[in-house]
C-alpha cells in the first residue's frame, strides 16, 4: 500500500508526500486539525489541507521569522507570538536568556493541544515559565492591548479561515499600538510566485505600509511551502532590518542554529526584480 | 479528461503539473524529450522524465547562471556554454554587446532543434552571428582547449544520464586550463535539501576545489526544482564574486532583468548555516 498526502498548490501544480499513516485527524472548533508520519519528513501537521509544518523542514520557517527581529532589536525583552499553536516560534524564543516574557495568542487550542502530543520537536517550550498561552482570537485580543510588546511575531495560517483576520489593516494598526516606540513586528507574507499567493502578499504589504513607517520584506526556502519561495515581512517603528545592525551583539550569544546567520540575515532582504516591483506597485 | 505530469523529487516527494497537452515527444540518440503546453508553466520541456525549464520560471535559472559571472568578471569577450542547448544561457549572454564570441557545446543536437522549433522564448538568439554550435560532449571538447574563455558556463543537466561526465573531476580540471588566468566558471550545482541531491552538491563542490583556488556557492528559488532551493557554483582563479566587485560598472549597462540585481547577486553567496557546513565538510 502506499499513502500519499496531496496539497494544491494552484489549481494545476501540487506537491505530494509519501506518509506512512495518519497518526491523528479532528476537527476543532475552528479547523481539520491531521498529523501524519512520514519518511521525507519525518511527522508533519496538515491544518484544513494545508500543510503547516514538517519536522524536516520547519527549522527554516521558525528560526527566519523569529532571529531576524530578535538580532534587530538591540534590548527585546517582552514578546508577542499570535497564532504559532505548534510552538516552534516560542522555541525559538526561548533560546534567549534576556528575554522575560512570551505571551502565545492562540485562537484554536487544539492546535496547542495536538502539538504538545503529537509535536515535540516544536512544542517542547510551550511550558517554560517565561510563556503564558492565550486562546483567543488575535485580533480581539490586540485590540486592548497598548504600548506594551518589543516584538510581534505574526505566526499565522494563510489569508483565509481561521487566520483572515491577522492580514486586515485593523489589525497591523493595532500591533502598531501595541508595540513600544521602537518595535518591531515579523509576519508570515505568504509567497510571490503564484498569482494567487503574490496578490496576497502584496496586500499584506500595503496594508503594513500603511501602519508602519519601516516595511520591508525577506525572503526564504521553505522547500515544503507553495513554490518554496517564502516571504516574511519586516515591520518597524525605528529600526531598519539592516542598516545600523550590530551583528556583533547578536554573535557574542553564540547560539547555534540550522538555518539563520547573519550574512544570510542581511542577503534576505535583497529580492529579485519581480518581487520588489510587486511590492513597489503597491506602496504609495 | 485531466493530464498531469509528475516528477518524483525522491522515492518519497512529487511535484505535478497539469498540462494541456503533449506537444512533443522524440527519442535522441542521448534522451526522450518531452515538450509540453500548460496553464501554470506555459511550455515546459522535459529530457528522460526530468523538467529542465518552463516558461514561467526559467528567467531564474537563466538570470542567475548568467549575470553573476558577467558583473564579477571585468571584460568578458569569449564565452563557453556547456549544455544548454535550450538557449537560454545563449540568451542572456547576446543582452551584452561587448562579448565578441560565444561557443555553445552541446552533446544533443535534437534538444537544439526542438528548442529552436517549439521553444522560442529561450531558443530565440541561437542564431546570434556570435554563437557557434559545436554538437558534442562537452567533456571531450574541453579537453582540447587551452587558455581560451573568460568564463565557462556548464549549463549541465543532473550528473546522470547525458550529463554526467559535466560533474567529473577531470571536467573540472579541463575548465580550468581552457579559461585564461582571470577566467571563471559557472556551473549547476544541484540542490542542498534532499539527501541524494546534497550528497551530489558535495561531490561537485569537492571536485571544484581541487582546480579552482576560489570556489563558492550561490543559491537561488526555483520553484519547479526539487525542493526550489537551488545552487548554483562560482569557480574562480582571480576574482571574488563579491568582494571588489565593481558593481557600477554593471548598473550602468542599464540592462532590464526580471530577476537579477546586483544586491541578490551579492546576497545570494550568504547561504543557510546547513548548507555551509555541507560544504565546509568537503573542504580541504
Amino acid at each position: 500500500m502506499e499513502l500519499w498526502y496531496t496539497e494544491k498548490h494552484t489549481d494545476n501544480v501540487s506537491l505530494s508526500i509519501k506518509v506512512d499513516k495518519q497518526i491523528y485527524s479532528g476537527k476543532s472548533e475552528f479547523q481539520r486539525i491531521d498529523i501524519f508520519d512520514s519518511k521525507e519528513f519525518g511527522r508533519i501537521m496538515v491544518l484544513d489541507g494545508y500543510l503547516m509544518l514538517t519536522e524536516k523542514d520547519e527549522f527554516i520557517y521558525h528560526e527566519m521569522i523569529t532571529h531576524v527581529a530578535m538580532c534587530v532589536h538591540p534590548n527585546p525583552k517582552k514578546v508577542l507570538v499570535i497564532g504559532g499553536g505548534d510552538g516552534g516560534t516560542v522555541r525559538e524564543l526561548t533560546k534567549y536568556d534576556f528575554i522575560e516574557k512570551i505571551d502565545l495568542v492562540e485562537i484554536d487550542e487544539e492546535v496547542v493541544d495536538v502539538s504538545k502530543k503529537y509535536l515535540h520537536t516544536t512544542a517542547l517550550k510551550l511550558d517554560d515559565p517565561r510563556v503564558t498561552c492565550y486562546y483567543e482570537d488575535g485580533l480581539k485580543f490586540i485590540r486592548r492591548v497598548n504600548d506594551e510588546y518589543d516584538i510581534i511575531i505574526v505566526d499565522s495560517t494563510d489569508p483565509f479561515g481561521p487566520g483572515e483576520g491577522l492580514f486586515t489593516r485593523e489589525f497591523y494598526g493595532n500591533c502598531y499600538k501595541a508595540l513600544h516606540d521602537d518595535g518591531i513586528m515579523v509576519n508570515q507574507h505568504e509567497s510571490p510566485f503564484y498569482e494567487g499567493d503574490a496578490e496576497a502578499m502584496q496586500r499584506a504589504h500595503k496594508r503594513i505600509c500603511m501602519s508602519f513607517p519601516i516595511s520591508k520584506v525577506y525572503q526564504v526556502h521553505i522547500p515544503t511551502y507553495p513554490s518554496g519561495h517564502w516571504l516574511f515581512g519586516f515591520a518597524s517603528k525605528k529600526y531598519h532590518p539592516v542598516k545600523g545592525v550590530n551583528w556583533d551583539r547578536w554573535k557574542k550569544l553564540g547560539l547555534k542554529l540550522k538555518y539563520y546567520n547573519t550574512a544570510l540575515h542581511a542577503g534576505a532582504f535583497a529580492l529579485p526584480n519581480y518581487v520588489e516591483e510587486l511590492l513597489r506597485d503597491v506602496e504609495s
